[in-house]
């Protein structure tokens, strides 16, 4: 696992202004937020992709996100938001650790801009959607 | 709680391309999807955000993601993605259902499309992280 900014952060060799922490977790503030808010929540685990992630660890995060959401609104009074976790520089990683962002949405110009370009189901929806149940272990 | 298209898949009320469930937890393909293999991942627990999502659910969501995203991976050989999931209309919440997508991301122009409008952290961060940190519960 490649070292990053967040491993220095969970060993404590780089302040952050942290929200919340656990044995598994630990929340802190974005330092570039794109709201005001902005929290990143990350699996102590250096996993670099969700996909690589351990289901302990994962089982952890997805556990303490609702809590976190509610404390993000609380402290902020926005409602909307976004919940977001990219893996690849070519899906938007800038960090090559797991990290869940929590966006609040407070209007239409800050917070997270998404871009959705439907597309039709494939024909093969069937076949894919095998393919994948398959895959799962 | 809101009746939602989701609520009826997973009462088996509508068809949908199933690729995994669990006691949990239900994922299926995206019938407008974003790119080919964008799936949902959808907590039986018919809470309408993630906020409102219990703790127990939360964290079965979060032990199988890493899995789904695996799986996905293999059956689509995508290795770049974003996992999503939004909370109201302002923040592109379209089934009032809590559901996080998986959407590889094979090119610039197909699946999920980000914007990134970064901001300055507020000089009132420390206050901000502790008023979160107070909140948490």
């Amino acid at each position: 696992m490649a070292e990053s900014i967040f491993s220095k952060i969970i060993a404590g060799q780089i302040p952050a202004f942290k929200v919340y922490e656990d044995e598994y977790v630990l929340a802190f503030l974005d330092i570039g937020p794109l709201s005001r808010g902005h929290t990143l929540v990350v699996p102590k685990e250096p996993a670099e992709t969700l996909d690589k992630l351990s289901d302990d660890s994962a089982a952890a995060l997805g556990r303490v996100l609702p809590r976190l959401c509610r404390a993000v609104i609380e402290a902020t009074g926005v409602v909307d938001y976004n919940v977001l976790e990219n893996n690849g520089a070519a899906a938007h990683q800038a960090v090559r650790h797991v990290h869940f962002h929590i966006i609040p949405k407070p209007d239409r110009e800050r917070g997270l801009g998404v871009h959705w370009p439907t597309q039709s189901l494939d024909t093969d929806a069937a076949q894919l959607a095998a393919r994948i149940r398959a895959a799962v272990r």
